[in-house]
């Protein structure tokens, strides 16, 4: 691995662009499959990480890893709660180069946009890269904005990758002790939380739009359905008296596409399904599905889930099944803050960008930072819609406009001090 | 294991009843977990067939092993075509103690019913017990009747058991010569043909009858269904715009059992369903699942096929999905003779049985020797509708009432000589 060397001085740093940075991010974790792949604790993640500090305090700030692995750059500067842009640098396996790494980039072209114009803020300006927001390796997803929000992350520590290797392992092999985590807790210190994002689907190219302003981040809550019948013959069974769990199942499937047209402001998946005993000739006496409901704002998750439960229970009696529904994971929508969301809509507009309000299904660190401070977010179009997966794209000057508004969001927020 | 005896002499073998003779069967190759293991070419199955063969004997018939392994017992008497009573002696893995096993010793018991009644034969009357109906060891279902109908089983011998034994070495070692095989060729000397086995279904517990004829045994055709959509975020891919390769395998699934109800002449089944990547957050972009179909008439069996083709075609592109149909296997409706039918429908009326003409919806012997002799199946109550199960249950008096039927039907179709 070559090390990437970041800009010497104030000069270089300053004369770079946000496209020259996607590509020399991209460079890093290359896995020559067409992707990146930076996960948590890693040599790859340390490296990107470090080059971003490097060209960070070129441009003057100061620089620390805190103990949870986040980047936090500080801009000192005026009084008051910190204005932060922050994202995150980990990938998915094989991911893009977009995901993550343009909000923590785009953060830094907005700092020297503001440099660049002479602006002398009246509060503190924070860039930030939060450790592991994927959970790629350990599936302890949003570790480092957990700990940056004064969330209790021993569980996390524990969780282990395929070899074996724990959080707590993988840190202390870095040089960091989990036992000091708690220490990253600085989310109280900051009077607004900026994220750019690229979108991860296809609203904003369905919309002809180029900026999209987030008013929340959906709920997501994942469920296990176990719908059971009764095992027979394929052959000497007839068609009445069935009592086929994969039937059952099928309708379900079917009624949760319809809720969710019938609903603009809720989503829902089936990702996973299994019939038993699984042979041809075998009517399915049992059937386990996963559901992914995504509800975008805070009214609509107690009616989903009691409906979800109502409608399972009912194509069940309707079929002479049982089912069960088991939550295995639920977090609640996230508002994002309306100063900060106007601020950036402001700023959007200044720049041309027709921006969209919308809501974002897929979650966020600044669902987790927005528990202590004022956040929103802004969105980039992602080309297809496609995320997750090395085919991500999103156009150099959208990520710039990005930037740009970020920017200009950050300009309004840390023009008053405290 | 402690071998079964034998009757000694012919008075202890006349004395015995079809309920004791199924209590002894059910004692050979029981697992300890409430069922019955006896697989192709084990000790098991060659214990259980040397027992019967054994009572057959002692009836006064010649008994021997063909070439295939199947026990054929003759009573040689009168001239021509005999009339054959036969079945099966294998299992489904722990299975129970009637699928098969009713059927031979049924036969045996007609046997003793019309050896007790001084019944003199115009032509031969043969007892016969297949090997490996069920194809639980090798796959390789319905090895011996397909031998004793002069099919070419080479295919077969190659089959191969979870360790590894092949059919042929299997074979060789228990002193067969698979090369030999052809040999077992003899449903052409058959007049008549008549199996009695125990429903595995609901249908006559349904119409309160015990006694059910068959008029035909259904095809079986086995597909597998691909999907192919959009894998995509589950959080961040609007309902609208979605090509979700389950959401379209969900409607495929219902429109199989739709048409189903619609034709009671056709059953269609979904045993094993998958969705790939297979995951909570990830919107299915390939779907993958069987569908088993039995039409119960040769008419049936292309407009069923034609139809599935149509219907997968016609829901793919309404969700702007692919899918591909791929036919794995296919076995063509056989129907039963309307003399052998006759015969047995008169018997069962002469008993007293309140017969029910139907169809059949699982596989047997009798489809396969149907291709050279007038064949017919005679069906005694499965409890439950229950089969492939250790749980399986006909009740005593049906079994027996089953043999007297069959008894009945030998006794007309064996009258009158060639």
């Amino acid at each position: 691995m070559t090390a990437v060397v970041p800009s010497a001085d104030r000069a270089t740093a300053l004369a770079r662009t946000m496209t020259q940075d996607l590509s020399t991010a991209a460079t890093i974790g290359a896995t020559g499959q067409g992707g990146i792949s930076r996960f948590a604790w890693t040599d790859e993640l340390a490296e990107v990480t470090a080059w971003v500090s490097g060209e960070l305090e070129a441009l003057g700030l100061a620089c620390e890893i805190d103990a949870a692995g986040n980047l936090i750059a500080r801009w000192e500067a005026g009084s008051g709660g910190a204005v932060m842009a922050a994202s995150h640098l980990d990938t998915v396996p094989n991911g893009g180069a977009f995901d993550g790494v343009v909000g923590v980039l785009g953060a830094l072209e907005a700092v020297r946009i503001l440099k660049r114009e002479g602006f002398e803020p009246a509060r503190p300006i924070w860039v930030g890269a939060f450790m592991d927001e994927e959970g790629t390796r350990f599936g302890a997803a949003l570790f480092g904005s957990r700990a940056f929000a004064g969330q209790d992350v021993s569980a996390s520590l524990a969780a282990t990758d395929r070899d074996g290797v724990s959080v707590a392992e993988a840190m202390r092999a870095r040089g960091f002790d989990p036992d000091r985590v708690g220490e990253a807790f600085r989310a109280r210190e900051l009077s607004a939380y900026l994220e750019l994002h690229v979108e991860q689907g296809p609203v904003l190219a369905a919309a002809g739009r180029r900026v999209g302003i987030v008013e929340s981040i959906s709920g997501v809550l994942g469920f296990v359905i176990t719908v059971k019948g009764e095992e027979n013959h394929a052959g000497a069974t007839p068609t009445e008296g069935r009592r086929d769990a994969l039937v059952g199942a099928a309708r379900m499937i079917l009624a949760l596409r319809e809720k969710a047209r019938a609903q603009p402001e809720l989503r829902a998946t089936v990702g996973r399904i299994s019939a038993a005993p699984g042979t041809f000739t075998v009517i399915p006496g049992e059937v386990t599905f996963t559901v992914d409901l995504r509800p975008s704002q805070p009214e609509v998750l107690e009616p989903c889930q009691a409906w979800l439960a109502e409608m399972v229970a009912e194509i069940a009696a309707d079929e002479g099944l049982t089912a069960d529904v088991h939550r295995q994971y639920a977090l609640i929508p996230t508002m994002m803050d309306p100063a900060v969301v106007d601020a950036l809509e402001a700023s959007a507009l200044e720049q041309g960008g027709d921006p969209l309000r919308m809501w974002s299904g897929a979650g966020h660190d600044a669902m987790v930072v927005a528990e202590h401070a004022p956040a929103g977010m802004v969105f980039v179009p992602s080309v297809g819609g496609i995320s997750h997966s090395h085919h991500e794209f999103t156009e150099s000057e959208d990520c710039e406009l990005g930037a740009r508004v970020l920017a200009g969001a950050i300009r309004r927020l840390a023009s008053d001090g405290a």
